[in-house]
């Protein structure tokens, strides 16, 4: 039964210190389709190596480098089916060249790439290699965020008029980056980050949550970014004007300086006649607010939902699903994703699995949000 | 017991269709210091005496013009104290001036005037007069937006750095103003509501609030106004980015055509150390989010709030007090004030209650929104 | 215009120190049909006229003691129409029989009086002075508890099966009454207060409003009474089951020494598709769970809510109502009711307003709960 | 690194149409310390093999019979490490017996057996056996719950009073189980389910979640049952009284017949101070009522957490954790019981994690509660 094969997968990056690696871990694994069995974890052979035990590794499979890790694996008959990227931003494009370039498909943290220039770049290589390249905005596999979607795809709100975004935390309201903090360090860091500094870190899952709900693109922006913290070197906190393509217009809002906000993302879009409201902290709830009867509660696997949104509940209605089932939900798609490229599909990811065109979006975005800065006025994306 | 007379209040406005009207009579009524006796309702003399009649006032003196009705009660030794506007925006300024110019103190609808130019000639009017003049900034009323401004007054949020202030109805999604809709209709209407119609209509709340709460002023905004219902004449949603005066900034946003929303109007104030958040349909708790302890919820009327909180309660903790009860609120002080003024205090408003100054700048914040959104980016204040 | 007359009050009790008075003049007054022109505030003569020179009351018009008030009022061309009783329960059928007797309607704070002997001696006084009584069960003012009432006698949730109600408070989580707290002193003093604690303070209030809105009567119940504070003479703390004469069956419970709440009053009522849930803490929202379809929340002056909802809406939804507000629905009907009583009407008070039924079955409710704890059993009701 | 190897899983039951199976695979993988390798997914063989397929399990290892999986199991060098029991009720007992009598762990699903004597038959079992024997209350997983567990423990909300325990559903509120349903079909079936319904399924997981938070225990009990559903065998609605044995009292309710509730487990416990309210659909929130200072929220995952409630976070606050990280929890701490076990340790399972005694004392409040129903009154827990 050879269907039942998990698919092999090998990590970069998500070694000692960073939260991220077992949380991609446990993700990948959820769904029984996938198995963590090599990686490169960390720069360090005797750190890959701590960090391949904890995830019960074998030690010959925990590489110091991800060429190395690249090279040999190919060379096996058992060797990984595809390579997880999760290293700092400035990483991203050479790790996820070389894998496409030996034949390995891709699945990366967000944001793409460090810059837009390199998110271009990229997107050549994976039209070249012609493999599956899936991008982790976690957000997007969320059951009512999907539900959010097919609602205004059916039209149900009516012509979509205003929208509005924002994602606020705190964790940065003071100089952590001068701490030893690693997260903050890299984040904090031009060289690593890239040079958007919030607006890139969850300006990025706001501006894509924004269309991947709407079902309509950004078609100018108006940014203003701001570095709140003394001695910080990227933008804190960000507030952004966007017009959408169908004239609905709106904001967008992230910082990371909102002392207090743990990790609120709120998504509000309203059309004609009604509108919606998802915030990540309460996910399993979706609220659709009508103009001339009772605002409504959808909840998570509920029977009446549209079919994307229960298709990826796992438990049935109240049992909260969180972060990590929105996760793996999107690996479970790559995973069918793969599945299809290997039975020689042409163009295998789903529409709802976010890949390589919403990377690119994602860096246009940080790139036309720090144009915009510069000129104090409004840019066409 | 001279000290217990009651204020004698004639109202202008507020007759037949318009909810104003009931809505002053009870706050201003509700504690026990003041009573409406006189009227110029509306511009019919059958209405008015019909108004005044279901107020249960002598119908000698509902008047079928505000001239006559400030005539007729300067004369009486019962005559009215002071007059309350609540007609549409148009008609601020002569009534006030005609009340100011006859010796008779006034409470006023906001915003104050139609427009700018008036609001500084109605200011001009006030201070010539020397007589208290107030302005129904409703939400200023509330016991915990009172608390909101003491924890900002006594720094506990650390200093501000981020704001974010958002009123958004959906009463306006479609064309009311050409149903028959009297409230819709005029203030569509640019001769009798100014030049600025969301913006001017609720904008101006959004901005007195935070103005109010945080002990901020505005310095500089950049306003995108928009008229989304087709053949609107006044704008119906609007997005502003604003800088106060010490550096912190943030947006304000304001809507009637959010379908779905009622009367949504949130305030955030983000310190260093802290954050707090207010809405106006859950008014009886005030959220303060701690960057390092918990999140905490402050109750009305509880005894761990400020002197100024709990001064405006008039029930326990636990049963809830609303819009109506923090209209009273302005009313009160107003009365309050209009007893000092005639025991010769020279400025006997107290920094609580919103006055010709609010006033002002509420006038100043509309025409600097349309200025920014003219010229398509940031104007001073 | 003789309609327009505002309805004459009398007021005995609610002079200083006690909340209730103030409440009550406001709540009274709200709707402009009731002026406050006389009172037997305290049973010092002095301390009645401080109160009535704080309610600008004419200060002959301040009795000390309500058989002079009634006596003098009934002398007067211009006396009242009608008197509210504010004091503790002992003395709520003294006064109501000497009002009625007098030719006095009255409107009655609950409960109705001290134990259940004297309410059966109050109903046969009120039948055969053949005038309106009302009682003050507050919450039944609310507009989301006549839309629930309305949901449930349109059976919109199918038959009725389950019920909980529950009224929680802290105020008495220590011995509040022996620290000079006169609200605390006679609340848990037996003779004045009668034999039922928490039971009759609140756990009336819960009795009723779940009859009130289910439409349902209690049949049997099986209760459980604790004195949890040391030395309290009275019950601060009861769960009771609860069955109903259709055949649904659930519990109420009523507290005052759960420490942390403030005046938790939750309803809910389940039936065969779907159930209602309405907190007083949050009083312009009902929550409606289906079973099949998206949960709904109901908002308060909505356009689709009942006829009955809309009638007591004063201001738009989205502008909180609260506590006073429902108190004055009550006021409203009461007013409505003597006039319609004045013209001759046999029945007068609205299906709505609590009146002397209602004031028998919660002081029944009170002796029930006691026998039935005593017997450590159920008892018919 | 030998440390390193995942331990070996067997599961019985949780075959197709079981959601529960599914399950108990993603919660017991979740952390990386275990592996689903063998199972007897159903009693048919095919079923069994489709089952394990889907697990991507090796044919070999997909049993028809839990005695055929011990017995070919305990022969295999690789074989397995404990085994799950995910079945209805009835063969909780035969299974735990057979596996224990065979020298392999026990991880079940609770209730721990169908009825009272078999749970002390189980007991005697487990004592014999000498080996880990976890309980899945899930609940007991949560990290709001270990910290609401460590509240208590801390005595800060001072002597526990009054609690109150509920745990409604809707799923029930139809007869389910006359149309295929197989959940509702054994759940209603006595023998294969026990003699409670409601209170057993759910009841249980009340129960449990009141003992464990408090600290306390439930010393007596006054209970009604009751069957709503016209036909149903087993009590699908239940109310009781309960005393712990610090003289606190309350309530515990709970029922499967509460139309448009989804999975509404709440907590509430009050003590002398203060109170705490935990509501599993909003599971990463834990509400602090203070008597005299602000209502509290904790967030899991914050800093400012008891180190019992930081230990189970996976990922930053903010980012919701759910029903099947709870879970995931308990087979954490299940798995290094294991390892503890493997090294000697005596009484290897923490605390935290429900062994036999809370299985034992679950099937007693069964047995109890019939008890109390039968005779209508109080028995002695």
């Amino acid at each position: 039964m050879t269907e039942a094969r998990k698919l092999r997968m090998g990590m970069v990056g998500g070694g000692p210190g960073a939260f991220i690696g077992p949380v991609h871990r446990i993700a990948a694994e959820m769904d029984g389709k996938i198995e963590l069995l090599a990686g490169a974890f960390s720069q360090s052979a005797e750190r890959s190596r701590e960090a391949g035990a904890r995830f019960g590794i074998d030690p010959m499979r925990a590489y110091a480098d991800y060429r190395q890790m690249i090279d040999a694996e190919r060379k096996r008959r058992d060797g990984i089916d595809f390579i997880v990227i999760a290293t700092p931003n400035h990483l991203h494009l050479p790790i996820a060249k070389a894998a496409l370039e030996a034949g390995i498909p891709v699945m990366s943290d967000k944001p793409a790439t460090a810059t837009y220039e390199e998110a271009l770049e990229l997107e050549a290589a994976v039209r070249k290699a012609g493999l599956p390249y899936g991008l982790t905005h976690t957000y997007a596999g969320y059951a009512m965020v999907r539900e959010a979607r097919a609602v205004c795809a059916a039209g149900k709100l009516g012509a979509i008029r205003k929208v509005a975004v924002e994602y606020f935390q705190g964790w940065l309201s003071g100089p952590l980056e001068t701490t030893g903090h690693k997260q903050a360090a890299w984040r904090s860091d031009p060289a690593r980050n890239g040079p958007g500094g919030a607006i890139g870190d969850i300006g990025t899952h706001a501006f894509h949550l924004l269309e991947y709900v709407s079902g309509l693109k950004v078609a100018a922006l108006n940014a203003t970014l701001r570095r709140v913290v003394p001695g910080r070197r990227l933008d804190d906190d960000c507030n952004a004007f966007v017009r959408m393509n169908n004239g609905a217009a709106g904001t967008l809002a992230c910082s990371q300086v909102a002392a207090g906000e743990r990790n609120e993302l709120l998504l509000r879009i309203y059309g004609e006649s009604g509108s919606l409201e998802w915030q990540q902290q309460d996910p399993n709830r979706l609220m659709v607010k009508w103009q001339d009867r009772p605002e409504e509660i959808y909840h998570a696997a509920a029977g009446y939902l549209s079919e994307d949104a229960r298709a990826v509940a796992r438990v049935p209605s109240g049992h909260p699903e969180g972060y990590l089932e929105a996760f793996a939900v999107l690996y479970r798609e790559f995973a069918e994703a793969l599945d299809g490229w290997k039975q020689g599909h042409a163009n295998p990811l789903p529409p709802t699995l976010p890949g390589i065109e919403a990377g690119v979006r994602g860096m246009r975005f940080i790139e036309r949000a720090m144009e915009s800065h510069g000129r104090e006025g409004w840019v066409e994306f």
